[in-house]
Order: structure tokens, then C-alpha cells, then sequence
């Protein structure tokens, strides 16, 4: 053992084949993230421990009296703020929308082996704090600064490799006024609770949740685009398990989605809804990090056909899911209900999943068996 | 179809042969449901949506204003309360720690499906509200009530039952001060969640968590045992099907546990723990449903041998869990870290797995993988 290295306890992605459960490891992740149960859909402003969380290595211990972000790099004046430095910039507060990239991971076939998802993982809060531009303004960006790379305190071993959670984004977008993201210190109006940064995070309106670093201590200014394992590694659009032949896209903005609260009531361990005859309101939310959602169809026969839901329109929080309504009358047998969402793009959700290696963005869309019965 | 009812999507209780992976159907309530992050061990009273949580069927839409508790069945005094009528009683505040009569069920093999907990179905909290012997001597019992059964307003299908969850205490227990059993409105010094039965539930202290009912709409007094399905066909203790043969043993208090933060950092896939070699502060929670934990010892290789573990004591919250630590001195290679707690009873945790049909109440050590390694 004395050649021992943390690599022994991380082995490579790999693939479930089709058929194969979910295994320990992924229910151990399961079991301690979690998702929105789906009937939470109805608050526009997730609850506390409803939103979903992921967490890659542990939740650290955080004392925001002693917690420092420092700012450096191709800076004109480093920086090490505290709390109280952080609050005396002018505060705004954005309603963001958040999903896992991963969200949709385990309804593929086969089955990325991680964080095994189903479509529960969003939610959706008011994050108040410090744009992130007011703060490099304060820093002096250098001219040759290509990217703000943001350094968590979580730490741990993924894929043989030892490291601090750390992400990067590009200028001058991270910075502009725009964008919208944030040095966020607050949630919902409280301080974060730990498991979602406390007691600082990152906040980038639009992009999936590896983009939002946690427990965020160090950003760091670099003349180069940052190729760290969760940016050059993990979280890429690849279809060869080569790397080095397929470097993959970059994992950035949502893509579109809608969710329906499920009708009626659920069986206990199948979860299959059952209502009663006669007119159903279906509701839900809808969003694309792209933009607005411009429609949101629903089936009630596995999307062979499609009828239009009453949409509420995106303002005034255009970085947050927008409601969507409409009746289906429920004749007694089973049923597939069935939603998308298409943003202002013209984006939509597909019919058939969206297969890669990471199980990344797999916007497909949402199915819900119903069985509708006779009131007893 | 015109047969069809509720029972076409409620499968009887299923038992998974050894080696079969969860399925679609635990999976689902995995991603709803969710277990304390083990680190989050360090905190006395877990802070929010870090406390486990296992909703059976979905979280009702509750309103707090029209809520109403009824107290009704064999009493002087029918009563329908709104929450300003119960606040109106003097009020006290217990630190609880809950577990779900499940945790464990996931590493029992063969498994019974189910919600798959691993061992993270805890939590401590602070519950306020009105002691229920107040309430129920507002009502005045009359001498023929045995049990009182408490209604909550989560409505669903199990096991081929439609029902709201309920579940019975009995007399003159549930009423007795020295019970500490409540009727809460707030956790934590807020409104309750919505995950934890805004705007009412019920706290047993020292019960596992089926008895806690949720969202409580009603109370009602009986002259006979309650025989509902949650009391008579679920949370039994029963180790064969035939469910008229072995009407089998309540779940009811909760077994003795010792759990441990684990040490070092985690690979994101594995979650196996990395730490580098010399002292390494061990540390956790242990508790019992029947009083004091008396002793927590620790083993480094697996159960073999073990050392007792420094342990706080139990006052000033006799019903919450109890801190422990002690140092354990690593060198490189591969352990495997057990803890277990003993009570004043002198009740503690088996080496092998305790068995049952409804995977209930295992209180198998804690078995917690460690690498060695030199530090980088």
C-alpha cells in the first residue's frame, strides 16, 4: 500500500448497460442530494429544502465571521473581502431558475453512471448579493484577462483527480451588467444554508449549476481559458469515451423544459397518479436558459397529439420558470399526460432522448402515466 | 377499463433478490425524498432541508389561515382549532432527533423495496407547539377512549389501499406530560416547511418518524385499537407474507444508532473517504428511543476490536442525539471505520443485519471505507 493514491478509490466513467439497476454508489448520491418534489411546482419561489442540491464532494464546515473571498490574477489591486465588505457594495437581487446539467441523467438508455436524476432537478429562488462586476470594477481587470476562474472551499477526488471545485467563466460576460451574475450572500431573504454555499455562491442566471460555484473563496483573473478538470473534463457534450480525440462541447445554458405537477395522487412505491372522471387543470412551469418560453404543448396520448397551454408571460423575472395552465377532461383508463416547452429561439424539447457520455442536458420530455378511475 | 381502480397501480410489497439493482420505482422516491448529509452530523440542530425527509404520498397544498384541527370521537367537547386558538396555549419546545423507521432498509439483502435508505434517515430539530394532553384535556376524553388516531391531510393509494395517512398512539401515553408528545407549528423557531407538515404536525419524541404524522387535520378518539393500514398492515416487524398468520410487532421506538461524520474528503463516485496519515478526529451523534445512549465505542479494522469514544451527555435534551468523538490514528493503507452505541438499557447495534420483511429498524453499524494515503 505504499504506493497507495486517492486514484485507487475513483475509478473511470463508465456506462450502465441497459437493463442494470442503480447501484450503490449512485443510490449513495441519491440519498443525500435530492431534487423538487414535483408537486412543489406549484410555489413560484421554491420553499427552503425543496430546491434541488448536488454536491459534489462534502458540504464544508463554513464560519462566514473568519470567511474571506479574495480577488486575483491579472487584477491592478488584489483583494480579500469579508462579509461585511461584500454587503456594503449596492445589493440586487435576481428570481433565478436553476437545473442540474445532469437533470434527466437515469431515464437514459444506457445510463451515465453518476447522480442518477430523473426530471426533479430545479428549483427556483430569489439570490440577493453582489454583481460580479462590481467587484472585479473594484479589482481593476487587466486588459489580457480572458476568463474569472471561481474557486470553491468543497475538496475532494473525482476521476483519479484530487481538487478544489473550481469553474470558470468568460469576459467580459461574466462581468457585464446583463448577465446578471452574482456574488450571492442571501437566499430567499436568510443566509444561504450550507448546502447551497454558505456562506457565498456564485449565481449565473440561465446556465446549469456547475456554473453557480458554492462556498466560493478565491476568483482568480487568468490571461488563458482555464482548462481545470470540471470544465475541460466533466461537464463537456462527448460522445467518445477518447478525450483526447473528443475534447466535446462545453456544458453552459439551460435548454428548454417544461414540468407538470403530477394530477391527482400518487401510489405510494409506483408513484402512478390516479384521478378521477371529469375536467383535470394541469399545471406546471416552463423555462429555457436561452430566453423567454414562447409555447408549452400538452398531450394527453404520448405526444401523438398536442394541444397549446395558457402561458403566464416571463416578466418581471426573466432569468426564472414561467407558469403554465390548461384543462384536460379525464376519461376513466391509463393515460400518458405529456409537456414541452419551446423558448423564443425556437428551441424545443425532444421526443427521443438527447444520448451522451456525461448524460448532460437530456431535455427530453417529461412523461406521467395516469390512471383515471371512477370516484369511489 | 370500466373495472379499472386504484389497485391496478399498487403492486403488493416486493422483496428484491441479492444483487438486484434499485429500481425505477425506489429511484423515484429517492430523488424526491432525501437523508441527512453525513458531515451535516456536525451540526446540533440540523439546519434546514439538511434534516431527512419521507413524504408518502405528495405534500399538500396547505393553507394556513382556513386550517382547521378537529378533536373529536369519544370526547366531551368536539373542537375544530385554527392555529391562532392553538398558539393561544402556553407553549413549549423539544429537541427531538427522528429517524424513519427505514433507514437501513437498502443494505439489507436480501432488499425489501421500498424507499431505499442507506443510513442517513436522521435529523434533529427544534419542534414548538402545544403539548397534546392540553389539547385533549380541552376536549375531555371520556373513559372508554383507548387511542387517540391522528389524520393527516396527504392523500394516496398504498398497497392497494386509497388513503389519507393515519396513524394511532395510545392512551394514556400519548397525553402524558412526561411523553413530550406535541403538536408543532414551528422547527427550528420557523413555521414549519412544507416538507415537514406546514402548518401542523404531530412529534413523538423517541419514535421513528411514521408516527410523527404530518399535515394534521384531525384527531379523533377511539374505544378500540386503530387498525388503518399504516398501523396494522405497515410498520410491522413480520417476517412472513401471510399477513393473517403473522399479524407481527409494532414499529414503534427507535433502536439505538451511532453515526460518524466521515473523515477526510470524498471521491465524488465512490464516496470512499480519503485521509492522510497521523490523528484524525473522529466524530458524530448517537441516539436511542428508549432513553440515554450509555456508550459509544469505535473500531478501525471493521468490528474486530474497538475503543470507547469520549461522549457528551445527554441533558439538557433528553430526547436528541448525543455528541461523540474520539482520535483514531491513521496510517496508509485501507480501513474499514465502524461505530456503535449501547443505551442505559443496555440495547445495542447488531454486526449482522436484523432482518424483516418491511426492512424496518436496522441498526447494523455504520460501516465507513477509508484510504490512507501520504499527503501530495
Amino acid at each position: 500500500m505504499d504506493q497507495a493514491s486517492a486514484r485507487d478509490v475513483s475509478a473511470p466513467a463508465r456506462i450502465a448497460p441497459a437493463g442494470e439497476g442503480i447501484g450503490q454508489e449512485e443510490l449513495a448520491l441519491a440519498a443525500r442530494n435530492h431534487g423538487l418534489p414535483l408537486e412543489a411546482l406549484r410555489y413560484e419561489v421554491t420553499p427552503p429544502g425543496l430546491h434541488y442540491v448536488l454536491v459534489h464532494y462534502d458540504i464544508p464546515a463554513a464560519d462566514a465571521d473568519g470567511w474571506r473571498l479574495t480577488v486575483g490574477g491579472r487584477v491592478d489591486t488584489p483583494l480579500s473581502l469579508d462579509l461585511d465588505a461584500l454587503r456594503a457594495f449596492p445589493a440586487v437581487t435576481h428570481r433565478v431558475t436553476m437545473e442540474c446539467a445532469g437533470n434527466g441523467r437515469a431515464l437514459l438508455s444506457p445510463r451515465p453512471v453518476s447522480q442518477p436524476w430523473l426530471v426533479e432537478a430545479v428549483g427556483t429562488a430569489d439570490w440577493t448579493g453582489v454583481p460580479l462586476g462590481l467587484v472585479l470594477d473594484r479589482a481593476g481587470v487587466r486588459p489580457d484577462a480572458v476568463e474569472a476562474v471561481f474557486t470553491g472551499a468543497d475538496h475532494g477526488v473525482e476521476r483519479g483527480v484530487e481538487q478544489d471545485y473550481r469553474r470558470s467563466l468568460p469576459l467580459p460576460y461574466a462581468a457585464a451588467d446583463g448577465s446578471g451574475v452574482l456574488i450571492a450572500y442571501a437566499m430567499n431573504g436568510l443566509p444561504l444554508p450550507p448546502q447551497h454555499g454558505y456562506p457565498l455562491r456564485l449565481v449565473v442566471p440561465g446556465w446549469y449549476g456547475m456554473a453557480h460555484v458554492k462556498w466560493l473563496r478565491e476568483i482568480t483573473l487568468v490571461d488563458a481559458p482555464f482548462t481545470g478538470f470540471q470544465q475541460s473534463a466533466a461537464y463537456r457534450f462527448r460522445w467518445s469515451a477518447d478525450e483526447s480525440n473528443d475534447p466535446g462541447e462545453p456544458v453552459t445554458r439551460i435548454a428548454p423544459r417544461a414540468l407538470m405537477a403530477p394530477p391527482g395522487f400518487p401510489d405510494f412505491m409506483s408513484r402512478t397518479r390516479v384521478v378521477h372522471p371529469g375536467p383535470v387543470r394541469l399545471r406546471g412551469r416552463a423555462w429555457s436558459g436561452h430566453g423567454a418560453v414562447a409555447q408549452v404543448e400538452v398531450s394527453a396520448d404520448d405526444g401523438l397529439t398536442w394541444a397549446r397551454a395558457e402561458l403566464a408571460a416571463p416578466d418581471p423575472h426573466p432569468w426564472a420558470w414561467q407558469a403554465w395552465s390548461c384543462v384536460w377532461t379525464a376519461v376513466p383508463g391509463r393515460h400518458t399526460l405529456t409537456v414541452r416547452a419551446t423558448d423564443a429561439g425556437g428551441r424545443t424539447q425532444p421526443l427521443e432522448q438527447p444520448w451522451n457520455l456525461g448524460g448532460f442536458g437530456n431535455n427530453l420530455v417529461q412523461r406521467v402515466p395516469v390512471l383515471c378511475v371512477a370516484a369511489p
